[in-house]
């Protein structure tokens, strides 16, 4: 069973995957997976992943049989297990939780060569709404706080398999990380009673040196303060704090597949991971959290520093990313 | 002028290096640097870095000349800038500083091919005082409040010359992850009366599972929650919140050659960061804070579930990864 394990000073916590158990000789250090062979993944290849726990099925084909345009399935190697009760014990002075969660794979798409970027609008915004049904379910399950979903793009950027699929882990435990952006949100709030994430919005969409697009529904924006250069926001303009499809997913359809067609235009198809920033799932609806995507292209590489500081050095200004996402030719 | 940017979210920090302004083409994605050819850090090139600070010459030679068996330079391309005020200016709801800070290079031996497992434990101490002095008089300067010292060996670990060398960056500001660190101790010690990295050295030389190895003063252990696999600290067995060199400094730097040379042999020389973690000097001598070393092999990558999460996956259990360091046979 894997362990959640809690930094005693900081509160940290890490997710030790016992079972996984990596001898030292396993890792391979800066070698790139095989491309090309066998993938799990492929339309026909459907009984070498775990039974399905959603798919889209327009021709009404049967489970797990070839037919279906996105497929979710849990992890061959997750993680976490999703069978047991949260047990939290002490090691001295220590804390830890048996590593109980659910880890999921999104297949966005049967086709090995698909992208996001290739895919139809149609399919980007069935990637949406497979997020929305697995969060909505998962959230049902009363031993679940929080679920991550994310994508990695490119081996660099930590994803195994090149078939295009995005993620979630379900936790037994809110993020400390998450836990302070909602912690900031909520003291800014309370000081302006203002959600910060739409001030942040209507000073960018009013200076514009760091927007990059929008349409009717949302912004695409260089925050601030990027940790890495390029990295990208994506929020509904009108405040929305549970990723809901009333945040209109055609729309954030077309923003997402825009926005990553320009980073792949500018930066030649760079790795790359994407984030669903959302509220826990005991406080979705409030007056001071936003939900966004964030997506960061891999250019830059976490040293000493970064590990001894929590800063980040970032080389490219985001007033100049901006100009360049808002000036690709896509 | 580089600028230190604040996310008005969650606090943390970045630096803006728009001086460096790197544009989209100049990020080499997944390439190494080439090896071989000029070194400005060998022993006759002393004249291509910027005039020393600080060297120890046995041979009393001159500064920027051979003779030399450790220098001190300024970084060629800093992150931050030295000349200049500490100016805490607004933009709109967000805050930033300007780049003001020390970023210098610790070249730790005259000989392009040493590294520290292979330099005498002689030059090892030296590099510590090197540390020890450079703090020393960066304290003095009253715009800074914390300096990080860090090392980067191996290209995936961010090191970006082979020549072996350590270095650090003094900011105007207490970086948000020491702020972390030091009211996690302050808290435990506010509840407890104790340094909560004396409780964590009792308990593991008590249960001697994380334990790696000791000396007369110092202690290596694989920490409870590490963030990497093979995750190694190194504390003084007695508290001790400033790092001086009643810290004893020949013994450290014989548990951290040991420690260094034991990462080799059991990872066959991985990429890894070294990052020193002290007090902010205006509050070093303290009953709850306990300076040490972190050392992190690089064989993971941080994907999208940990930049969403703040989590990290560590595929190999720390018990097991202090026994293989303990085995090793170096």
């Amino acid at each position: 069973m894997p362990e959640l394990r809690k930094d005693p000073i900081v509160g940290r916590w890490v997710i030790i995957s016992i079972e996984r158990g990596k001898r030292p000789a396993e890792y391979s250090i800066g070698v790139s997976p095989k491309k090309g062979g066998f993938c799990a993944f492929c339309k026909g290849h459907e009984h070498t992943t775990p039974p399905e726990i959603l798919a889209f099925r327009p021709d009404k084909s049967p489970p797990n049989t070839p037919g279906w345009t996105l497929r979710v399935v849990p992890n061959k190697f997750p993680a976490l297990r999703i069978e047991g009760n949260v047990d939290k014990v002490a090691e001295g002075i220590y804390d830890k939780i048996n590593g109980i969660g659910a880890h999921e794979v999104i297949i966005e798409s049967p086709d090995h060569e698909a992208a996001l970027t290739s895919i139809s609008l149609k399919s980007v915004e069935d990637v949406l709404w497979a997020y929305y049904y697995r969060i909505l379910d998962l959230k049902k399950d009363l031993r679940f706080k929080y679920v991550v979903v994310f994508k990695n793009e490119g081996d660099l950027a930590g994803a195994s398999l090149e078939h295009t699929h995005s993620q979630l882990i379900a936790l037994p435990i809110v993020p400390k990380q998450v836990v302070e952006e909602i912690e900031g949100a909520k003291k800014y709030y309370e000081l302006k009673e203002r959600c910060i994430f739409c001030d942040i919005i209507r000073q960018e969409m009013k200076s514009s040196v760091r927007a990059i697009s929008e349409n009717k529904d949302y912004i695409s924006l260089s925050p601030f303060a990027p940790r890495s250069p390029f990295e990208t926001w994506i929020l509904p303009k009108k405040h929305q704090s549970a990723f809901q499809p009333d945040g209109n997913f055609p729309m954030l359809a077309e923003i997402l597949q825009r926005t990553i067609k320009q980073i792949d235009k500018v930066l030649d198809r760079p790795p790359y991971n994407m984030m669903l920033h959302i509220s826990p799932f005991h406080d979705e609806a409030n007056e001071y959290y936003h939900w966004h995507i964030e997506i960061m292209p891999k250019l830059t590489k976490i040293a000493g520093f970064e590990w001894g500081s929590g800063f980040y050095i970032n080389p490219t200004p985001p007033e100049e990313a901006a100009k360049f996402m808002r000036e690709a030719k896509i």
